[in-house]
């Protein structure tokens, strides 16, 4: 049974721990791809086109969104980046399931365009972790974590937007959930192609054994 | 965070492994309930009512079916058979997931009562697969292993209907994707009771955890 390839995207709010769980997921379940995102900044030492990023410049990033060929973009202190669409529906058509990690208003923005992909939101276990997170991870001044934690506030409330949540209280116990979603989703009846797999009755393969 | 229970339907063809696979994911899975039928036959020795089955006569089942009392029931061999819908429905009004092994036609007759459970269908490696298993279990006759077989090829269409297809290829694989199924709907946002318990931002506790 051959089925098609699904958009996982994993968000939710800043400092909430997505890197971590992605890159955590990643290391187990290896059959899965990732997104590369297009970017208008200057590469990086050891930073490769087409692996790490897709460097363009302004002029190609704008043709990008003039024609819609971005799931989402975002500027970011004056550096475009984007998630380019045709990488991501290449892999999906060819029945690979794609991985995108991302922050909560990009993730409405790939919504609008591919309302069909697993939309996980990570969750902090509370207020108080999620600032005591911020604090120590040392990024952020006390003036812009006050801002991102009066941000949480709508962030969190954006949950409705999503299909599942997964808390993160114990890393461990986040990206097993987050696998055994990507499994689950796996098995979904609607992702089979049913209709040309069933005529010779041939349900020799299947979702399982695929998993983690 | 709280949430509303899950009812989650075991179902496939016969001969498949459903009964088994039910057992395996209940002892790995300790917070679950287990739906309790209701049978007009006569209690086996060591049997208990309320515990094995609801044990009641003729008159009383067919009360249950007037007044819609049940989620799906069936005469197997002159004895009445069915799923009381009250025992479910307290579950999971009270936030607890119940389970609920039973063939496709009971399953359709659920969901036309319950469209919102999760219906997962096992299914078999292959007809071969099938065949040897009905044969080796010593409990068909060849003639009607031929039935069966037959059967199993409507059954198998029957599929397109459910949420959640797993192959009972190796047993062990089957039973772990059915456990990650139940974690993933754990996590539905659908099931949790945001409106609720949004308001003082108390998203202490959440769906991981207790998964396997």
């Amino acid at each position: 049974m051959t089925r098609k390839g699904i958009l996982f995207i994993i968000s939710g709010p800043s400092g909430v721990g997505k890197g971590t769980i992605k890159d955590a997921v990643l290391a187990k379940i290896t059959d899965m791809e990732v997104s590369i995102s297009a970017t208008t900044r200057e590469p990086r030492s050891g930073e490769t086109d087409g692996r790490d990023y897709f460097f363009v410049d302004e002029d190609q990033f704008r043709q990008l969104i003039d024609n819609d060929e971005l799931l989402e973009w975002a500027n970011v202190y004056n550096n475009m980046y984007g998630t380019p669409r045709q990488f991501v529906e290449e892999k999906l058509t060819r029945g690979q399931d794609v991985i995108l990690e991302i922050d909560i208003q990009g993730a409405f923005q790939v919504k609008a365009r591919k309302p069909e992909g697993a939309f996980i939101f990570i969750a902090p276990p509370s207020m108080e972790e999620l600032s005591l997170r911020l604090a120590t991870r040392g990024k952020d001044t006390p003036q812009s974590i006050k801002l991102r934690l009066a941000a949480c506030k709508w962030e969190m409330e954006q949950v409705r937007h999503y299909d599942y949540m997964v808390l993160n209280h114990e890393l461990k116990t986040a990206v097993d959930t987050v696998c055994a979603i990507i499994t689950a989703e796996r098995c979904k009846v609607k992702n089979f192609n049913l209709e040309r797999d069933m005529i010779d009755s041939s349900f020799n393969q299947g979702p399982n054994g695929s998993s983690t």
